[in-house]
């Protein structure tokens, strides 16, 4: 296993950014592109990072998965409101027995694709990473790059640390990549959403910047109540987020730098947003568990009609 | 009391339209002003009206509420916003035992003039009117404009009709609006806050008119989550809104032509909003029976927040 061979399914801000970093450390690495795909064949990726500028003159790019190699890891890194290509595009790139490591936000991807490749290892990735696509291959990594890494398995049932999550964790740590391991990728997941469903959610329809959210007494309360209805949720699946938790979070955020989140920029750019994977999922898990969760739906709703016209 | 004396406090839009009627009709009205002052004192009020236009070519106008005689009854027809002001404005116009009747939306206004006054009588009254000021003392009446009246005792309790409210209420009548009496203020409230807080609330934070958050599954979903919300809210106070009455306003807000709410439309010309008379008064009326309302908090921060920066 040493000879690992990686697909990118997915080279934006984030996919570029990790593939392109698992090559330059040595792994053998395949991009899947779209709208740059003619570009990067010819030109490779450059990265300029914070960590250090490097270029990639050579990649292996695609247009089409069929003529992809299959491969032992394959890295979703599309924005979630892609995913259902997933049923195309995953199929013909991943060995049997190989691992399907799903880098996105939100919740309940992996029983998505574990419905669409059997004989398969899911495994969940959140990551902290802040980084913006400013040309054709051409990828700005500006701060962060750490991932929480952890195994799925049916239902989310918490599992220990396997020997395959170790060694991929391994290719990330080697290729300069900060890792985290975790039994439990349910909690991590809904524990991310603490962050996410407030400020993804309230920068959209207040178009605000996290500073400001946090500046006024009123979102600042608002932002707090959704991040207790998220811990409930977590609840309602058996996980526990404590309330010193909640605190860090926005202490956190206090002491950023003003940002835009990434639901803010898509938002912004007039595409879809990830409405569904980061605030309609798990407010549907909850519900499912019988639970529901006032102020996240209501924001649900707003989303949604933004969102909806946005797009036209 | 064949010569009941009228004070207009607030000769706006509402106010301006009801005080001309009642001058029309023949009654003895006093109004006062205050950027209109000059222009009214010496032309009077214009009124286009769906009933009919007419012209006061002489009114009674005051920029000073010590030179105005006392009245029978005082008319508070301000925006909530500015009832911070009445604790000046009120005493040196109302008779003793006169009557004060608060011609604005929201709740719990009453129990703050019983602060301001003492030995006066309070009616509180819901107007369903469609008008504007188009230009100083001119104002256009596009729709509607009838009146739900009800007196005011200690914690809203429910009364009977009197013969004071019976007497305004012919005043109003002989000058061709139309008069609908209760015996629930508190009831009246809450039910016109049905309409209310969903429409006006999302309208702003959504930057949309009524026909269009009807016409989105979500926002139509959400604004009858929120209608339920203020029904629950009525209950925490003791009194029962139908689901039939919620689908009624459901009905008939589609029915309607596109509508700008006047909150939109204070916030679109960066006015202060009535954000704590609609609906943190509602809010905190529940609260205090025990009854948190989330959804309908959601929106009072989210509508603080935009407020504030509005207004910079």
């Amino acid at each position: 296993m040493c000879d690992r061979k990686y697909a990118i399914i997915g080279t934006g801000a984030l996919g570029g950014f990790y593939g392109a970093k698992l090559q330059q450390a040595g792994l053998d690495v395949h991009f899947l592109l779209n709208s740059d795909y003619e570009h990067v064949s010819q030109h490779g990726l450059i990265v300029e990072s914070k960590d250090g500028d490097f270029t990639l003159p050579q990649v292996n790019a695609y247009n089409d998965v069929t003529k992809m190699p299959q491969c032992d890891v394959v890295i979703i890194a599309l924005k979630t409101i892609q995913n259902y290509l997933l049923s195309k595009l995953l199929p013909p790139v991943i060995k049997n027995n190989g691992v399907v490591l799903v880098l996105q936000n939100g919740l309940d991807i992996e029983p998505e694709i574990a419905q669409i490749v059997s004989n398969v290892n899911i495994i969940g990735g959140l990551c902290f990473l802040c980084s913006n696509k400013v040309g054709q291959g051409h990828i700005r990594h500006l701060d962060y790059g750490q991932i929480v890494l952890g195994e799925y398995i049916l239902n989310y049932e918490a599992v220990g640390i396997t020997n395959r999550i170790q060694q991929i964790a391994n290719d990330f740590q080697n290729a300069g990549i900060a890792i985290e391991l975790t039994e439990d990728l349910l909690l991590a997941r809904w524990k991310k959403l603490v962050w996410n469903i407030p400020y993804n959610g309230l920068s959209v329809i207040l178009n605000a910047r996290t500073d400001e959210l946090m500046a006024d007494s009123y979102t600042r309360q608002l932002v707090e109540q959704l991040m207790y209805e998220v811990a409930a949720g977590a609840k309602s699946t058996g996980r526990i987020i404590a309330d010193s938790f909640i605190q860090t979070m926005l202490d956190y955020t206090v002491k950023m730098k003003p940002y835009r989140t990434s639901m803010k920029i898509d938002y912004d750019e007039h595409r879809s947003l990830e409405v569904e994977a980061i605030i309609g999922n798990p407010l549907r898990k909850a519900q499912n568990a019988g639970v529901f969760l006032p102020q996240i739906s209501c924001l649900y709703n707003q989303l949604k009609f933004l969102d909806n016209r946005n797009k036209h």
